[in-house]
């Protein structure tokens, strides 16, 4: 019944990349932890449970007897529906094993989540539900590319609201930086607002420039080498994510790209007549860039 | 003094990225071959010279003398006097090994270098200039960054004008697939048109984007996660080159990133709004995507 510093019983909601990721890691650095997973695919269940990532698969009325820390990683459309299923699960438990029990998402929009975890956190009484979400991903999806250095070097947004205590703030803090990550505390509505624009936004412009060349100029794929194959790496992503997240925060997202594409026609005209300023406008996002690389490190 | 269907006398004039790796990659692969390259950057010979990856540094003049075929990578800046420094050579040597000589370069332009080219093989008698541009980078530069496996899989533009001669087409598609890479035979305004777009429009996006966020929004960098860096990967590019690039195919250029805004915004207004067709976007990209690549291979 005692409350710790670092938590040792898990569940997983979700066993797909992230969760999967999250249970891996965690397997790793705590192989003496204890981590259940909530997953309605039964391969996923199998092949974590045979790689000896899980412990087992639960339903959510077990977890207040097994789990310290529950970490929410279904699609982006199922967290609310999920993080009431745990609330309900906790208030119609006969007991718990421990006091207070702490939620949380890992999902790419954070206002509405965090919202929705205010009130439930305020209505169901020992269990506290704090928006976060890790800023790691490949364009694989499923727990078969679930990978444990995933989160290693990668920002990891904590983003509390009022009904958040400083002590649980710091717990997952604690836990995000076991995983290699690099904690950023930001309110839900910066967030959303940021995400639409390095996350979101890039998601879009990534797949519109593949579907032009490929649609338009089809031809030209035949000459396309490294430099499109990474500029386009996004539009190989997990379809159902993607649109789950574009349609969670499109009004930022598409003022984010209009704002963007303003800026790509002052600088189309500008640019290709000056040979110093080409330069050193080559140079100087070069310089940039790998200066803001060294400092995530 | 015969000919042969294998080169096996090299030299290559810059060893950088590019002629850095295209000698490592013979040198790998017919150790037997002699390899003598041009630089004025002595760190790059010595370099190459203790690592066992060239026989030696030589000058133009020595080039009739021990080389069958003379590959060109300098800046694209210098691609055409270098053509013409080897035509001089040829033109004053007393004597030679080969009896025709073949020369090709790497640039990422070819309309004008295969216009210099075919005067050149007309002009310079016994010596034979193909136009050529192997699509492979990375977003390092210099020797130290070459490797041999830099072309394996990447398409390898060969594009000949009226002067080159389909032995020597032959000759040199054969040396491009033993390194790997992916023969594609295309007229040089086609190649630019295509270039234009794949690559160069390709240059000014990610660059504009990383440039964008980094001077507009610079406190979202902070979330910026592994589709933000893969997407703005040519950013970190090299400057000279990118430089020498755009300025050298700007119109074409420009042209492709005007039509490629009208079709962003295009897409920006109908999207988001319908689940299905936002879903069925998301998955048509990413299937021809895959599929892209798998027919690359």
């Amino acid at each position: 019944m005692s409350e710790k510093t670092k938590f040792n019983d898990y569940a997983i909601v979700g066993l797909g990349l992230i969760g999967g990721s999250i249970a891996k890691d965690i397997r790793t650095k705590h192989p003496e932890s204890s981590i259940y997973a909530i997953d309605t695919d039964q391969n996923s269940i199998d092949a974590a449970i045979s790689e000896g990532v899980i412990d087992g698969a639960i339903g959510y009325d077990d977890l207040p007897y097994v789990s310290h820390l529950t970490i929410l990683a279904p699609p982006i459309d199922f967290v609310e529906e999920s993080a009431r299923s745990v609330s309900r699960a906790f208030q119609s438990a006969h007991r718990r094993i421990f006091e207070k029990h702490i939620v949380i998402d890992t999902a790419s929009i954070k206002s509405p989540i965090a919202s929705v975890f205010q009130d439930l956190s305020r209505t169901t009484e020992g269990v506290e539900f704090l928006a976060t979400h890790p800023m790691a991903g490949t364009e694989y999806s499923g727990f078969r590319h679930a990978r444990k250095d995933l989160f290693r070097a990668k920002p990891w947004i904590i983003s509390p609201h009022a009904e958040n205590s400083e002590e649980t703030v710091k717990l997952i803090s604690n836990l995000v930086s076991e995983l290699g990550a690099k904690i950023r505390i930001i309110d839900p509505d910066t967030h959303d607002q940021h995400a639409g624009l390095v996350s979101h936004a890039v998601i879009l412009l990534s797949n519109a420039l593949f579907d032009f060349v490929a649609t338009n100029h089809p031809d030209a794929l035949d000459m396309a080498g490294d430099g499109f194959i990474s500029t386009t790496r996004l539009a190989s992503g997990n379809p159902e994510l993607h649109k789950s997240i574009i349609q969670s925060n499109s009004d930022i997202t598409e003022a984010h790209l209009e704002e963007f594409i303003d800026y790509l026609k002052s600088k189309i005209g500008g640019l290709p007549n000056d040979d110093e300023s080409l330069l050193s406008y080559f140079t100087e996002n070069m310089n940039r860039r790998n200066s803001w690389l060294r400092k995530r490190k």
